[in-house]
């Protein structure tokens, strides 16, 4: 069975008599919404698995008033969920009926630009690419790009630490943030803003709370890296035989490019087949080929040199044979249109059906036999499954989802979501990986996680959630169970 | 005063009855060291300010090894203080008379090279040259670079997320560090070592442990991030006229380069004359100049492009005025040669007479200003004092050092120790800084910390420590006051 709300968190049914007035007490006037209509666009998460049924959202403007709301929150012993730009897809931003839903989107402000630095200082509730914009202008570059970067938040882009295209030569969200500001779960203000390359005083507290998924605290502010803006850029869209034949290719550009691979992307068969019956996007070769890779260098430097490294690389991969066919993309314009072919998949992939989709991550030498070995775990629970493998193989990311068979019953299909997910999960543990790579756990594998996490590292887990909200009011029931 | 023995750990002046026997029932024959040649080299750490007084030095050659030592502490509960080269700055691997030292010297394999998956997994004690060189072997690179790179270990880096001249484009150790393998202080194993480049489950337990020396668990493996090798160097040492200067240098040589600038270190004209004077390397100019910067390129790239990307860059910082005189290695031998300048300043200093060190951050844009309003603090105090200013300006990083003046009385000089710490770190504080950029706090700062730190900062870590170690054997004492 697919997660449903019956999976929320069964925090106090209702809201404790008074509780609003105390809320109300503290907060704006616009801050606190309690009307359908206002509070409709938080409640209701991406993959429409969850449904929030809270009786309150608020929107602070300031630290301070979501201090003074999480305070309340705390000596009501109310539980609080922070919400960014309620993008994310396993329901971490979900408030149940006696639960307060507290939504960054007002605090939204970008506070500095530091180029001299590489610095920029931001509100949580900042749109991701709002923080790329001010970073463009300021001649520089923001690097984190995911799907959703038009309306998620920065605060979640943390929260969850979200990983994207860029990680292969970026790292994650947590690699891109230098310093947080976070509201605790007694109301007290952390202030941990230093912009600081290097700064060993104690304890990282925050990269606790960078991948917490609320549940330690709500990160209001943070202070991110910025990077040399690119001058020459060269995308490619390439056919290739294999996932092997993509690891190879790989290697061989990350070696010939001088490090300069800032995205590398593969996809299969069925999965460019689906953007091209279902979206705007069509296949642009004249043949099917078994897989593709999406293949981006960019550099900072000046001059025209990344064209010619870039055919280099092409004509020795063709010689090997490790593409089979490619598109170049001839202008920035184009170079767009062959992003969109790999982020069309998502979409493309609601219009196909039922998906049972794992965001898993193994080393990046063992994604050919994940991919190899998933497919025929899955195909022998269900022969006619379509198989839509693609993801960030630079980092070891697969996006492994299954498409239910053509013209097959959504519902029976989706009855196997369990039984799926462990056959995935299996073949994921024996090769060292990870069943949860960025979309974090949230609430659609909060049970899932405690069969695959070490008991040890679930007991050190507790002990921090301990630690920081002894009263459990924080996010309760994601990320962890205790 | 400097600090000295007596701000050693007052843990129980001896060890219990019947301890040693205890201990070594669970150890290999050659891993209880009781003789006093045999402890020697593991008491007397590198600048000399502590000295351990400790009876017993433990070296396991095995987790498991390790976790029973660490399982028979708990049960007597007496200390444990872990080591790794001994090559520490700030007296974080000293241990009292009633605690036990436990050297990771003889666990130190490299466990496996993954090239493809651009990893290597190493026991804690491996060497870090020896890690180095093992990537090297596999055609791959291991960026973390520093002084004690012959004899520190890899435990220790992490232990005390190390940084060193690679910051700038790698990250410190803790962005160069995938997954590790930890003895609790309860002497269980966290087996968080998943050599996996994306991982949301959970908090992020390893970035716990990387920086906190020893104080939560003993790292005893490693899987770290390898890059590709590097095919073209391009190393310079350049004059300037000031930090300012530096500044906009280092933005162009970051923006011609293609972010190639792997290393981009400041030296004043006084850390370069104790050089010239006190070791066997020589002012490479004719003539003295008020600034020194020496600046190396790097690129995995083939073919020889890096030679013109390079004198493109200093033509225009020629032009520009921002140096003014350079020499440019024209064989790796001499580039070795360039950046011996740099790394004799540690020894140099040793011999020109006392000194008073603050390995302090700020953000790079401040560097400037730190170095100006620091001097002038200080030559206020001390109106002949020799400001030896070096460090990783790319990183915000500056060993803002204090040399006697010449002739002086040294005790007389290091007596004015907490004086000169406090004039530098009010200006570090006022302009967003850290007082412990790369060395972490040890013994050294950790009473002085206590006064720079955010309280809502001492009491999560106190928090952390307490979930950790409840107990408080692990390394007590340094890095924070409980």
């Amino acid at each position: 069975m697919p997660p449903s709300a019956s999976t929320s968190p069964r925090s106090a049914a209702t809201l404790p008599q008074g509780f609003i007035e105390a809320l109300a007490a503290v907060c704006g006037e616009r801050t606190l919404i309690q009307d359908p209509s206002g509070m409709q666009r938080f409640l209701v998460e991406e993959r429409r698995l969850f449904t929030s049924t809270t009786q309150v959202v608020v929107a602070p403007i300031s630290t301070e008033e979501t201090a003074r709301i999480v305070a309340v929150c705390a000596q009501w012993g109310v539980p609080v969920v922070a919400q960014g730009g309620n993008t994310g897809l396993v329901g971490g931003a979900v408030a149940g009926s006696g639960e307060v839903l507290l939504s960054l989107s007002r605090m939204n402000s970008i506070v500095a630009v530091d180029a001299e630095n590489y610095t920029i200082t931001v509100e949580a509730g900042c749109i991701l690419a709002d923080v790329q914009k001010a970073a463009k202008e300021a001649g520089r570059y923001f690097p984190l790009s995911l799907g959703a970067e038009g309306s998620c938040t920065i605060g979640g882009n943390i929260a969850s630490n979200a990983g994207g295209i860029g990680v292969l030569k970026y790292g994650n969200t947590r690699e891109l943030t230098l310093g947080l500001e976070v509201v605790l779960p007694d109301g007290r203000i952390w202030n941990g803003m230093r912009p600081l390359y290097k700064d060993n005083t104690g304890y990282s507290l925050k990269n606790l709370f960078i991948g917490s998924e609320g549940s330690l605290g709500i990160v209001t502010r943070a202070a991110l890296k910025l990077f040399p803006a690119h001058n020459q850029r060269r995308t490619a869209f390439c056919a290739l035989n294999s996932p092997r034949d993509a690891l190879a290719l790989l290697a061989l550009a990350r070696q010939r490019s001088g490090d300069s691979v800032t995205a590398f992307e593969l996809m299969s068969r069925f999965s460019l087949e689906i953007v091209d019956t279902y979206t705007a996007e069509n296949d642009p070769f004249a043949q099917a080929h078994p897989w593709y890779a999406l293949i981006e260098f960019s550099t900072p430097r000046s001059g025209s040199d990344l064209e010619a490294l870039f055919d280099t690389f092409a004509e020795e991969a063709f010689e090997a044979g490790l593409i089979i066919d490619a598109i170049v993309a001839q202008s920035l314009d184009q170079g767009l249109r062959l992003v969109a072919l790999r982020e069309s998949v998502p979409d493309a992939q609601k219009k196909a059906g039922g998906s049972i989709k794992h965001d898993v991550s193994v080393p990046v030498s063992k994604v050919p036999d994940l991919i190899e070995k998933a497919s025929a775990a899955v195909l022998e629970l269900i022969p006619d499954a379509r198989i839509c493998a693609f993801g960030h193989v630079g980092d070891g990311n697969v996006h492994f989802n299954v498409t239910q068979p053509e013209g097959a019953d959504k519902q029976e299909f989706l009855a196997l979501w369990d039984t799926v997910n462990a056959a995935v999960y299996a073949v994921v543990t024996r090769l060292g990986g990870s069943i949860s790579a960025e979309h974090g756990i949230g609430l659609l594998k909060v049970h899932e996680i405690a069969d695959y996490r070490d008991p040890v590292e679930g007991e050190l887990m507790r002990a921090v959630k301990f630690a920081f909200d002894p009263n459990g009011i924080m996010n309760p029931g994601k990320l962890i169970a205790v």
